[in-house]
C-alpha cells in the first residue's frame, strides 16, 4: 500500500447501534483511530446525514451482522427490540454504555438487564463515564479519562480493554458484570463520600450557632436589655466556625482511636470492623478538609474584624473614657500575654492543617510514599489538633472557672467544644498508650 | 541464553540521525528501554566518542539501511541532505522530533515539508514536546510524559506510539500529519488560551484605576486642594482589584448566558456559535481563575488595610477629635450593620470562589464525576455571583442615590462595576428562564 | 465455552510464595483479573482457610513447579530456603517484592542477594511501592499506582512489566537490577529530598530569631529596664519569618547564578558540576516552596498584628498622649508614604511567589510547556526576589544608617537579610551579564 494507506492493514470494524450524540461522537473517535465503523440506526437514510461518508449507515440487522464489537448507544427503554436480533448477537461482545438519569434508578443495573435478555451474547458495561464532550478531545488534557469496564466474560472484558487503549483511554478493570451498578451510578452521584461529613458539619453548625445566640445575644438582651443583634453576621458566625472545625478535626483522629481499641479488644488485625465504624473512618480525609476549610474561613472571619465599624467605634469611645477617667496607661499584662499565645497557636495550627491540606491533592499526595503521607497526615495531625486545643484553652483562659462566665448556666461554647471529641480522643489515646505501650499511637 | 541477555530475544534496532543533544538523551534512552541502537553522523568518528560503546556510530546512509524505525535528530534547515537517502528511506518510518524557534516560523510544519520531500516514506511527528532532560529520567514522577503524536499512516501512527510506551511515555494520537503544526507549536507557545483574558483584565484595571485616580484624587485636589495622593498604592489599588474581579466573573457566566439565548434563538443544539462567542467560551476557565486571583489580592490589601500609619494617624486624629467634641458615644448603628454584612458576604464569596478555583486543579477535576463539576463550577458559581454583587451593593449602600458621590459627574466605581456584566447577566438569565422555564439556567 | 468462563481461555498461572498479607492482596488481585493462582506455603493446610477456594494453596516445591513466574511474598531472613528449590527455580522469573525496615538495611539489596543466591534465576524486583492497601483497591482512582520494576533480564523485565498492566498498574521500567537497592529504600524514605532544605531553614531561623532575641528584647532590657518579654511569640517570630523566607528565596536563584558562572568559566555545558553545586540545583524547589510557605505564615503573622491586646493598649495611650499634649493633628507624611508603600510590594511579592508555588502542583506542571514553566519559575521568580527586596529595603528605610538601630553594634535583622544572599544573587547577575550580555540571565 502507499503511505497514505499505511504500512499495515487498517483496524477491524465496529458495530454502533443508535444514531444519537454519544454514537456520532463515538464513531467520530473510532475513525480517527482508525477503525472501520458500521451505524445500525432504525432510520438509516435520515440518519446517514449526521455522520461522515466513510461510514456505513444501515440497519440494526445488517450492523450486527458486519462486526464483532457491537456498542449499544440506545437508551434502557429500547433494549426490548434486541430481543428480534438475539440470533445474530449470539457469541459477540456488547458495550454497554448506557446512563440512567438517578442513583439506583431500577431494580438491577442496564447492563445485567441486558445480559439476561441475550444469554447468549457477551455484555461489557463500560465508556458511560466518558461524556460525548470527552470523546470529542483530541488529547486528554483536561479530560479524565478513565474508562471503567465489567464484565461475567474475561475475554471480552479484556477486548473491550484494549480497544479503550487504542482510543487514548486508560481502562480500569472492575472485574464481574455485577459492578456494573457500581460504574452506573458514577457519573450520576453527588458527591457520595460528602453526604455524612457535610451533614456533621451543618448539625454542629446549627448547634453551636444557636448555642452562642443565646448566651452572647438573648442573655445580655434579656438580663440588661441590650442589644448586640449587630454581632450576629461576623460575631456569631466567627465564635461558631472554630468550634465546628476543632470538633470535626477531632472526629478524624477520634475514628483512628476507636479503631485501634477495637483492634485491641478483639486481638486482631483481621477483624471487620462495625458498619458506623468503616464509614466513620472512610469519612475522615472528608472530615479533615472541611475541618481545614472551616479553621480557614475562620482565620478570614478573625482578620476581618478590625475593618469592622463597630471595632473602630466601641476603641473611639474606649479612648474617650481613658481620657475622662485619666487613665495613662490601660496596660495589662495577662491580658496581653493570653492573645499574643492565642494568636500564635491559632497560626502554628492552621499552617500545620494547611500542609495536611495541600497533600491531599491528589498529584501531590501520589509523589508521596505510605510513610511520608502517614507522617503529615498522623503525625503532623496529632500536633494540629494539639495545638488547636492549646489555642482554644487560651483564648478561654480563667472563663471557664467564673461564675458570670455561665449565662443561663451554658458554659462559654469553647468549653462544650473541646469538652466532647478532643478530650474524648486525648483520653482514648491514653488509654490505648498505657494497655499497648508498644503499639503505635497514631494509626 | 544466560540471565545477562535475558530468556527472549532483544527489542529491535532503531536509527537516530545526528548526533546532538537530543540524539545522545533519545539514544540513550533506547538503550536502557532495551534496544539496539544506529546512530547516523557527517563525521562518525568524532560523534562516536559522546555515544556508549554499545552504539553503532555510523554514516547516515549506513545507519538508514539498518533499522525500519529512522529518528531524525536535525534541523529542519538540513532536511535537504536526506534528498540524497531518498531511496533508501523508501518505505521506512521517519520520526521528525524537531522544534522551532518561533509559533508558525515556516508557512508549513517541519514534518509536512519532510513527507513533501520524501514522497515515498512515512513521516511521523512526534517527541518533539519532550525535553532532553525529560529523556534522561527513568522514573516519570514530576516529568510531563505524554508524547504527541500524528502521522498520514495509520500503522507507522501505532508502531511510533508502541514505541513510545516502551520508552515509559503516553503517547497520544492526534490523528493526521495535518496537526503536526499544532503538535511543533505546543513547546514553543506562551500561555495562549491565557491572552485574551489577562489583556482583558488589563485593560478593565487601566480603566478602573483611571476612573478611580480621577474621583477619589484628582477631585478632591482640585476642588478643596486636598493631597490624597498617598491612596494611589494601596487604596486606589484595592477599588480596582474588586471591580475588575467581579466584572471577569460576570463575564464568565454572560457568556455561557448567550450561549443559551443563541441555542434557543436558533432553535438547535448543534449549530455553532460565533467565532467571538467560542473564543469567549473557552476561555471562561481563565476569567474565572484571574476573577478568583485579583479577589485573593483584593481580600489581603483589605486586611492590610489596618496596618497603615495613614489609619492609625486618621484613628487618633478622630479619637483627639471626640475628646474634644466630648461625644462620649460614637456608634452609628446604621454604619455598623452596613459594615458587618458586606465583609461578610466578601467572606462567603471569597470562600465560595475559592471551592471554584480549587476545582480547577486538573488533579481534583478528574476526580469529580461531569455533575460534580457541574455544581461546583456551575450552581455555585452562580451563587458567588450573586453574594460579590450583594458585597458590592452594601458596600456602596446609599452612595449611588447621594449627589456628592457624583464627582465631576462620575458615579461611584461600585456603581460602574455592577451596572454592566452582572445586571447585564442577571438579565439574559430572566429572558432565559421567562421564554423557557423548563431550560436549565446554569448552562 | 458459555458467556460465564469467556469466549477465550483464562490467563496463564502464577505462583505465590508465603501467606501472609501481602501474598493475600496480590492473590486477591491476581484473580480478580482473571489469573490462575497457585500459593506456596510451609503449612498449606493452615494457610489454605486465608485463601479463597479457587486458589491452589500447596507446598513451595508443588507451587514452584506450576508456574514460570513466581511472586516472593517472604521476607529477606527466609530466602537461605530458596536454596534447597535451586533447580526447580532453574529459567524461572522471581519477582522480589520485599521491603526492609530502615533505609540501606542490608550493605546489599534484597534482590541482588535473591540473584546471587540463585544465578540461573531471573530475578525482577518491583512490586515493593504498592502497599497491601493498595492492591485491594478495584479503581486506582487515589493510590499511586505506579509500580517500579527493574532486572537484569530484560525479557523477563518485560514479562512483569506487562503483567503490572494487567493488573491495572502503571509499571516503570528502572533498568538493571543495581537499581533494586534505590527502589527498596522509596517506600520507607521520608522525604529526602527536603532534609537539607529544611534543615537550611532551621539554621537560618535560630540564627535569626536569636539575633533578634538580642537586639529586641536583651539590649531594651539591659539599656532600659525595659521588659518587652511579650513581643517574643508574635513581633520576634513575625521577624525572623521574613528573614529566612527572602534568604531561602535567594538561594534558589544564587544557585542558578553560580551554575551559569561555572559554565561560563569552564566554556562548555557538558561538564559536570561539583557535588555540592548539583545538590543545592536539585534543592531549588523545596528552597521555594519552603520560600513561600514562610512567607504566607509571615503575612499571616502580620495582619494577626491589629487583633493583639498589646496593639490595642499602645493605642490608646498614643490616644490619650496625643490628647494632653494637644496634638490635633499627628500625620506624619512620610511615615504614611513608606508604609503605603512597603506594604504594597510585600503583597505584590506574595502575590507572585503564590503563582511559582501553584504551579509547582504536579498536576498543573504537566499542562505546562517548558517555556510556560521556565516562565513561570524563572522570571516571575526572579521579580518576585526583587519586589521582596524593596519591601524590606522600604521596610527598614533610614534606619541602616541611624546610630541608635545599631544596639550592641548589631545592624538592624533586615540589613543582615538582604546584605547577604539577595545581594550576592544581584552581583552575580550583574557580573554573569556583564561578561557575556548574550546569555541568558535566567538560568
Amino acid at each position: 500500500g502507499g503511505p497514505g494507506s499505511g504500512p499495515g492493514p487498517a483496524r477491524h470494524t465496529v458495530a454502533v447501534l443508535g444514531s444519537g450524540d454519544f454514537s456520532k461522537c463515538l464513531t467520530a473517535r473510532l475513525l480517527r483511530c482508525g477503525f472501520r465503523v458500521v451505524v445500525g440506526s432504525r432510520q438509516p437514510k435520515m440518519a446517514a446525514h449526521a455522520f461522515p461518508h466513510v461510514v456505513d449507515v444501515t440497519h440494526h440487522e445488517d450492523a450486527v451482522g458486519k462486526a464483532h464489537i457491537v456498542f449499544l448507544a440506545i437508551r434502557r427503554e429500547h433494549y426490548s427490540f434486541l430481543w428480534d436480533l438475539k440470533h445474530l448477537l449470539e457469541g459477540k461482545i456488547l458495550v454497554d454504555v448506557s446512563n440512567n438519569r438517578r442513583v439506583n434508578q431500577y431494580p438491577e443495573s442496564n447492563a445485567e438487564y441486558l445480559a439476561s435478555l441475550l444469554p447468549d451474547s457477551f455484555v461489557v458495561k463500560g465508556f458511560n463515564v466518558i461524556s460525548a464532550w470527552a470523546l470529542q478531545q483530541s488529547c486528554p488534557k483536561d479530560a479524565s479519562t478513565q474508562v471503567l469496564i465489567c464484565s461475567d466474560s474475561l475475554e471480552a472484558r479484556q477486548q473491550i480493554m484494549e480497544l479503550a487503549r487504542q482510543l487514548n483511554f486508560h481502562p480500569v478493570d472492575l472485574g464481574p458484570l455485577s459492578s456494573s451498578r457500581d460504574i452506573e451510578n458514577r457519573p450520576i452521584q453527588l458527591f457520595p463520600g460528602w453526604k455524612g461529613p457535610v451533614l456533621a458539619a451543618v448539625a454542629l453548625s446549627i448547634f453551636f450557632f444557636a448555642y452562642s445566640f443565646v448566651r452572647d445575644i438573648i442573655h445580655p438582651y434579656v438580663k440588661f436589655k441590650q442589644s448586640d443583634f449587630y454581632k450576629i453576621p461576623m460575631e456569631l458566625v466567627n465564635r461558631t466556625l472554630p468550634t465546628v472545625a476543632i470538633t470535626l478535626l477531632a472526629l478524624v483522629y477520634l475514628a483512628g482511636q476507636l479503631a485501634a481499641a477495637h483492634q485491641l479488644y478483639y486481638g486482631t488485625k483481621y477483624r471487620h470492623f462495625p458498619h458506623w465504624l468503616e464509614g466513620w473512618l472512610q469519612s475522615r480525609k472528608q472530615l479533615g478538609l472541611l475541618s481545614f476549610f472551616l479553621a480557614a474561613v475562620h482565620v478570614l472571619y478573625s482578620l476581618c474584624l478590625p475593618l469592622r465599624r463597630s471595632e473602630r467605634y466601641l476603641l473611639l469611645n474606649t479612648a474617650y473614657q481613658q481620657v475622662h477617667a485619666n487613665v495613662e496607661n490601660a496596660w495589662n499584662e495577662e491580658e496581653v500575654w493570653r492573645v499574643e499565645m492565642y494568636v500564635s497557636f491559632g497560626i502554628m495550627s492552621l499552617g500545620l492543617l494547611s500542609l495536611l491540606a495541600i497533600t491531599s491533592i491528589p498529584s501531590i499526595h501520589h509523589t508521596l510514599n505510605w510513610r511520608e503521607f502517614s507522617f503529615i497526615q498522623s503525625t503532623l495531625g496529632y500536633i494540629a489538633l494539639l495545638i488547636a486545643t492549646l489555642h482554644g484553652l487560651l483564648f478561654g483562659w480563667k472563663r471557664a472557672f467564673e461564675e458570670e462566665a455561665y449565662r443561663f448556666y451554658l458554659p462559654p461554647s469553647f468549653v462544650v467544644a473541646l469538652a466532647l471529641p478532643p478530650s474524648l480522643t486525648y483520653i482514648e489515646m491514653c488509654v490505648v498508650f498505657i494497655l499497648h505501650p508498644n503499639q503505635t499511637v497514631f494509626p
